[in-house]
């Protein structure tokens, strides 16, 4: 039988940039016994669940469903849209920046990866700037795609996408654009439509609650239409038949039935609290640690306040300390999972992930764990980061929010 | 369908004492399909929870399982015992001791309630030298039974039962010995046996980390010889069927088979963890709480640190402050739940529960949340019980525990 | 780690009239985490369950829930509303009626059991002509209270409980009318006012779907009134103060809270399915039933028609033939439970369970388990069961009663 | 909520040839909460379902699990091993290997389809000399693979494996062997390593008894070095980099971990009840199923005995019967969900699934609820199929196969 937590007693507090928690309601609802794809119940489910996630990307287009990783929808956004050798813009905002450039080469593309100098385009997100710069510099219209990330889970950074958008309209550039906001969905404000984004990436494990084992491809009808040209070979991740069956509630293959449960259930979470309800409690959440990070005298990874991300935040450990070994002494202290340093940021930096299902005393959880393990790891600290996070909380009260019974 | 918790979003923290929070690998195995209590599956579940749970009452005698609360098996220890009329000595610790007085006068007995002037028995616990004086007063045998409880849930105060046994030895007094331990039981140290205990009364939803609903009398000899001349009405809670029914593993009447399955996984993670690491677990983490209580400046319900409850603190709330205006508080803005007083220590005090299924960042969420809820309550503090927890916890450290996977 | 089942493979077919098998609705309900029974959400659960379970007894008056199983019940129905050496006029229905027979006595009332020669009773439940002969004699009213047994698990048999109503009435006689439903309550009509029942007993775990562990007193405004001057000792079981507690949706003592979010998920079910369908749906389940049996040229045991139990059906093996010889074959073979014969039926007889949340297949998969068992066990049946059953369910189509997806 | 079974009552039937009804055990398994995919406890659980599942494939090489469906794995084994333009040799067994063409067409690849005419592949699977003599013709070697599929979902055709190989062999054609196994793993012996087979795909929402969402490639050596030339472009599914990381049991992107809780427990059932032993009992059932159809005196799909499907059984409807009126007449009057026929077989048959987690109960379930929905739809049966099955299963009874509880 399955034995998973290492630690005898008490709670595991999972506060890595996700997998976040998943809430006992969703846990239950994908307990339901499997039933048939191909069944009425299933098109009923299907309906539901594709139609309630379009509020979520804020849009009016198809959401298609993928029974696969976020990493899986990465490779659906290049392959519906891109022949081999085209050339995408991609901007190095960090590791998962990064892995997905390395994705499209693997795809046969060509990725240009702007980026600022060293670690700086870690620090402070998509410029968008040297994007329009560049744009405008390509007369040819040899850039297919404009690919950035939104919420970059490796440093704690929510690019603005609006002004990369009106970057590309300045530019005047015919090219498509590719957003990931695999961990900022359903955390941070996000708006298909509005601006216009023609594919948005994103995944279940994260501002969802859900495990992982769904990704999405939010598309726009430009998009749709690059996919008719598209040449990437493609089969699995190909829109134009899952977007045909969706109109009825199914799926040109197996979907995985149980996470679609959760899904449900997770749309109806976030519809009860309400979804700016659940970004302004993203922010509070967001702010309260960063004041933790600013009293213990520990720079946060984000360098540019206009860009910290409410999902996240990235804690740089002083020179000289292994990050690490503050998440290992952590870990095994106080069973709770921290995020790593990834990439350039090896050991450098741990993340702290205050997404999804989160409240209060779990944030503050988290920051005692962080405070003692910091000590027992022999770090200095210039004061409490906990009492600092506790006088933000109580001076932002947020208004008690009770429910009432159903 | 069943939408309970009133609060949006993240995690209730439920630090009341008892119920306490029930692990996931408990409700998991609660959850699988009830079966035949008359089936060999059934007889197999049965004698494994019997032969278990004897181990965490530190007995080998046997112990009753009731399909009631914990009040059923107060009830059950009384008319199992006792004849209409008996005297019967009991001792006022707190509310609970004065809810089992008051069923006993119910049942047509007639208690004596030994106690301290005002509330001090509410602070300080079973004085075993006043038992003893008064068990040597009655040379006539008058009394019966002596009936304390051990942990009270309703002050923190865990009173030393083997002292009372010495009492009773000292006056060469022949009545029955009752204990409720249904708060101490598997977080505080019991020894049914070497402690001469006669009935052992406890319940599912504290230590052993169930829900509510199953209830114990632990047994001795004496206690079996007596039950066969009591002549209290009593059929549902008689022992003798039970007894020899549990030969084979059943009931003779339905038991509830579910909070069994429960059992049988609560007695797993005990005997993994450790009977006795599980008590030093409470130790600490109740050190750690009072540390917080102190240095706020409150007073700990608790006045002989000798008998200070590893499963949770009283605190009382300064003069003027009505204690549950600031658990309401509490329970609004962060989500937790904490106990009110109870009956003569209403408004006076909260409870801090800090049982069974808790680790250092349960306790410290808990803390914080305390901490918080004061301030908002505009309650002055002394200072910083959340620093002077983690003073405690990282001065304390528990060696990592780390399990390896089965 | 929890392994139960003793086949490899497959869902175990818990066909014994009860505990009945528990929906996963409720199994996952039953597995949210347990919350305080003291505060506001449990509040609103509480008030939802007491509200709704009147609908099931057809009462208005208040229905005590007690955390124990049925015997309980049992127990309470009698101690509050009987003084010690009370006279009570019970009915041999069964074994079960003979188990509450022996209670009266052991808690000390004085039991007359009325009842047919030999096992006739056994077969054709409670004779409301004898019990109106009785009282009539009873001119000084010493018998206080006629106790009957509505669906006798044992045997099959659904007595006629409104015939009894009419008897007592008949005889002019003040006594008070208890009846167990424990095993008929949301399977087969029951109407607790319009009867005129004074304390109706029931449980969780048959019609109600749950596991084992609530149990109910239905009460009148008469029997409340007796209440106050019965002198049987009593405390878990009294019903003012959980009467008067339950009006804010708690209880004195701690309920077992994980059943009742069961309940409520229940009581939501039977909702929405509609009570009187429920009725309709055990009737034709237990007619197919039957005519298995008499295809088979077994004897049903109960005798009159009038009074088949809609819950479960009793079927007599050969002269010669050893049931529970059988009942073990079908449960090794074919991972099937049935009832065994219950007292003087021991050896004789086998019972069949349909109620709670059955349907035509698990019927199905029943009798077939049934016929291959008989054959398997060498007994020479006179024709096919199974096919008579599929016969009587194509013929008597329940109208396809499909639901929409809320 | 989710309310999914539009009854109202009991347990939905699903025999569809998968998904197959999951295990409560593995529900729950799978409801444990989300952990760090990059923590130590993940690692412990990916090392110990990635050499369990080794034995099912009965291989020793890598099996690469996949966070997706089945058809992504069907991607997988193409874009690792081939390159555009390569020449496939393919077989028409049915609807899943039409499928599996067309997929191959929309990756730039040539598939041959060899088959029998007409209908005649979709009744009697694979023909391994019709693929020698194409092998043999091939001298230039242009074949690049050899794609078929082993049990045919849409006939229950379990086609011969190890003859192909032989066919290979005999041909001395180096092209490599890529074999479907998604419905027929755990099922159905298979043998990856001794019939020479190169990349298996596999799902795990058949035998394996999980819901849908992962996938499996159990690759051999020759796969690997083929990999390195391949040239299809791959990034999710690229094996290597899986591969690298599977050694510490982790994955490169997020994996989808609930799921592979169920695939622990679903490892520790099956090795519980022995593979052998699962595959005896899927022949049996499978074999009783037959009896049924054989009575009825309807086709079977499968024209060859030698090739029955021991996971399902294909059932053709007379002349003139829409076989998906039968199902919709099944489906609302007896719960119950049957495969529908797929392709070239629509409307004029459907399939029994008798997969996984099926017992001789559930199997009899099945054949009622055909039988009975037969009769509904007017559909005139030569004799009674329950009646066959259940002399079947009599006369070939499975040695009760008890276990101890652990």
């Amino acid at each position: 039988m399955l034995k998973l937590d290492f630690h005898p007693t008490g709670r595991h507090f999972l506060q890595i940039p996700g997998p976040s928690p998943v809430p006992d309601r969703i846990l239950r609802a994908m307990s339901y016994p499997t039933i048939d794809h191909r069944g009425p119940e299933f098109g009923a489910l299907g309906l539901k669940v594709l139609d309630g996630i379009k509020a979520i990307f804020k849009t009016a287009q198809p959401v298609v469903i993928y029974p696969s990783s976020g990493t899986g929808a990465w490779e659906a956004a290049l392959c519906n849209t891109l022949s081999p050798g085209d050339t995408v813009l991609m901007f190095e905002t960090g590791h998962f920046a990064t892995l997905w450039k390395k994705m499209a080469e693997n795809l046969g593309l060509k990725p240009e990866f702007l980026g600022l100098p060293g670690i700086e385009g870690w620090r402070r997100g998509v410029q968008a700037d040297m994007i329009e710069a560049r744009l405008r510099e390509d007369t040819q219209h040899t850039i297919k795609a404009v690919c950035v990330v939104h919420n970059e889970t490796s440093t704690g950074v929510t690019s603005d996408i609006a002004a990369v958008r009106r970057a590309i309209d300045a530019a005047g550039h015919p090219a498509l654009f590719l957003v990931d906001t695999i961990s900022g969905l359903a955390s941070a404000d996000y708006r298909h439509d509005e601006w216009g984004v023609d594919v948005t990436v994103s995944g279940s494990q994260k501002g969802l609650m859900l495990p992982p084992g769904i990704s999405f491809n939010a598309v726009s009808q430009k998009a749709i239409q690059a996919s008719k040209d598209a040449k990437l070979p493609r089969a699995f991740w190909a829109w134009d038949e899952i977007i045909e069956m969706n109109k009825g509630g199914y799926w040109p293959y197996t979907p995985n039935t149980n996470l679609l449960y959760g899904l449900s259930e997770a749309l109806e979470m976030i519809g009860d609290e309400g979804l700016e309800q659940v970004f302004a409690r993203h922010q509070r959440l967001a702010a309260a640690c960063r004041a933790a990070v600013n009293a213990w005298g520990l720079e946060i990874q984000c360098a540019d306040p206009a860009v910290y991300s409410p999902v996240l935040t990235g804690v740089m450990t002083p020179e000289g300390v292994d990050a690490d070994a503050v998440r290992k002494t952590i870990y095994e202290h106080f069973d709770m999972s921290l995020g790593t340093g990834l990439g350039k940021l090896k050991g450098r930096m741990f993340r702290i992930g205050h997404l999804g299902d989160c409240n209060d005393l779990t944030l503050m959880a988290t920051l005692t764990g962080c405070e003692m393990g910091l000590k027992l790891s022999g770090v200095k600290v210039a004061g409490s980061g906990v009492l600092a996070a506790m006088d933000y909380l109580t001076s932002h009260t947020a208004a008690p929010a009770l429910k009432a019974a159903a």
